[in-house]
């Protein structure tokens, strides 16, 4: 599978499921024998099935639509977090196939072993991509980790344990960048805007700056610091060195400070939020108005522990909201993204999908 | 002048300047027939000049040198600010040929006229492009300015006046990315880089992300809108609407409310800073540090007033670096663009000569 038409049709089909070959061929702008050909080639290497015929189609003839084989495990995601490393094999729609395997490790050398490991055993046969998300920040060129709360101790190197994927291409990212890149495919109408794709878990705060469709890339390879952008209080020292720190305030130690009770997410369950709970949400607002200030893009979307809570959610919109410029109050969207499977290996698949379908043009992913 | 090859040869010779034409051959992997072939017609339309012929060449014969003809005025810039318009017409060098002309205009009705009247008398003969800058926000799909100091009062539809250059393509964008596009052409060798410039002026501060030689886009054309970043700190109210932004930290006001007097630019200038003038530099370091853990940029550069002030500068720089955490501080640079021509004309012009020597990718520019 190197053939760039094969790639343009298969991700053609992965767009626009359920249209027949000639209405394919005509939104790709290829001949019908190009066409008929490297369809038929994607049939036969499994990534494409035909459907049920129904409507008639051109001159009377059944239209047959084709779509994306579901059966075809085709990629495979690895996530490498604080306290081990995890895999799982998937198939184009981004459904895993199997459980994913986990494998505790707490160092350089459990990283290395675990992901050689899981490696070796979950890659399908000819894999298009594989999809690897760090935590923390690694070196684009020598592909070491710089740093990392997976292996804060020592830096590691991961270009011999990638190097196992063979002749896969390996699209490698941050955690959160994956997770970014996950909504993105879920929402390809917006893949040539720009959007911000925010997390919120008690005392981790992370972003992805999606631009025109490609994750933010940066001096080093990692998220968004959004985390780290400091509202200029006292909060406890962050384990970054600084005060102040987004991720510092948004978190229980910051709440009980403020006077409050409880944790985090229980603070923000109560029937009535708390002064101190209002005024956590008001400056996680500052520092997302802040990046959208900045960045000015198309919309926000904001994930983690509180989008499943209205309350939350209409406090924080309502205070991000007033902080913008007119311009942008008028044009920026906020949208909530209520999804369970946040970092994860299933999460780092979609980098290795979006690679496969978006990445065609030859624009360089990581 | 639209064949890409000429668009390909004018670049690689803009780049090398002084190479022959089987060295650009070589350099841009094209036949010698073609290379011969487009190099005359670019030196028969004026683009290229042939420089003395010095050491000798490959197989004896004398290398001829190749450079960018600068009697060839091929490209326009306007900038559309408070107070008017400004026009001059520039070679690819980015010499303006001849002064600038302006013309005062203070609302809506006032810019589309003086716009009308510079295009008329500015453009030369089959100019490569024009770039127009405008202060504030333009609506990058219907070209109106949708809120810009030079015209307050109104929305203002650039369309019409911007078909005035006809064939000609036109580059438009804020005046502050326009200065990042100055930067990035007279540092080619970062064009693959992440770039944030950055101009401090009393009372205006901006910003330009530069994504692998971009500007970065955003739901509106401007600016990156680190001037409207808040500080979370009591400042005066901002014409957008806040508070605590860091051009009203970074002004006279301010250091007068914290007991400071003079003007801003007096403050930096006494021999030993005085408090509150090292508070607003701390403050605005903080800005910039923001910025740049959420950007994660190879490099920022500073420009306006105080770039030229040794003090202030080893002060912003020490106070910027202490803000980052580690990975950052040990790899983002900060450098000084000392330029006296800061947003204008001549600065408008280098968006032109920048989509004209890097756009060629068909990369869209607005």
């Amino acid at each position: 599978m190197n053939s760039p038409t094969q790639l343009k049709i298969l991700s053609a089909v992965w767009r626009n499921p359920g249209l027949s070959r000639s209405e394919l061929g005509e939104l790709a702008g290829l001949h019908v024998n190009t066409m008929t050909r490297t369809v038929d080639a994607l049939i036969r290497k499994g990534y494409l099935r035909e459907g049920a015929s129904g409507q008639s189609g051109v001159r009377g003839r059944p239209k047959i639509p084709l779509e994306v084989d579901p059966a075809r495990t085709c990629v495979g995601g690895i996530a490498i977090a604080a306290g081990g490393v995890e895999a799982v094999a998937m198939n184009l729609l981004g459904q895993p196939q199997g459980e994913a395997e986990k494998a505790a490790a707490s160092n350089s050398a459990g990283i290395a072993k675990a992901v050689s490991r899981l490696l070796g055993g979950l890659l399908p046969k000819n894999p298009l991509a594989l999809g690897v998300s760090v935590t923390g920040f690694v070196d684009p060129v020598s592909r070491r980790i710089l740093w990392s709360s997976a292996a804060p101790a020592a830096e590691l190197d991961l270009a011999p344990l990638l190097a196992r994927a063979g002749e896969t291409p390996v699209a490698l990212n941050s955690e959160i960048h994956a997770l970014g890149m996950r909504w993105l495919m879920k929402h390809v109408e917006a893949e040539h805007d720009d959007t911000l794709v925010v997390t919120l878990e008690d005392g981790a705060v992370g972003a992805s700056m999606l631009i025109a469709g490609r994750p933010n890339r940066g001096c080093v390879l990692g998220g968004n610091e959004l985390g780290h952008m400091s509202l200029n209080i006292e909060t406890a020292r962050c384990y970054c060195g600084g005060v102040g720190c987004v991720e510092r305030v948004f978190c229980t130690d910051f709440l009980h400070r403020l006077g409050g009770r409880g944790s985090l997410g229980e603070a923000f369950a109560e029937p009535a939020l708390s002064a101190p709970a209002r005024q956590i949400i008001d400056l996680v607002a500052l520092g997302v108005a802040n990046a959208t200030v900045f960045a000015r893009p198309h919309r926000v979307v904001v994930a983690g522990m509180p989008a499943h809570n209205a309350r939350f959610r209409d406090a924080l919109e309502r205070a991000w909201r007033r902080r913008l410029p007119a311009v942008f109050r008028e044009r920026v969207t906020l949208s909530w993204y209520e999804t369970k499977a946040t970092l994860s290996a299933e999460t780092s698949g979609w980098l290795a999908i979006a690679s496969v379908l978006s990445g065609s043009d030859g624009r360089a992913w990581t």
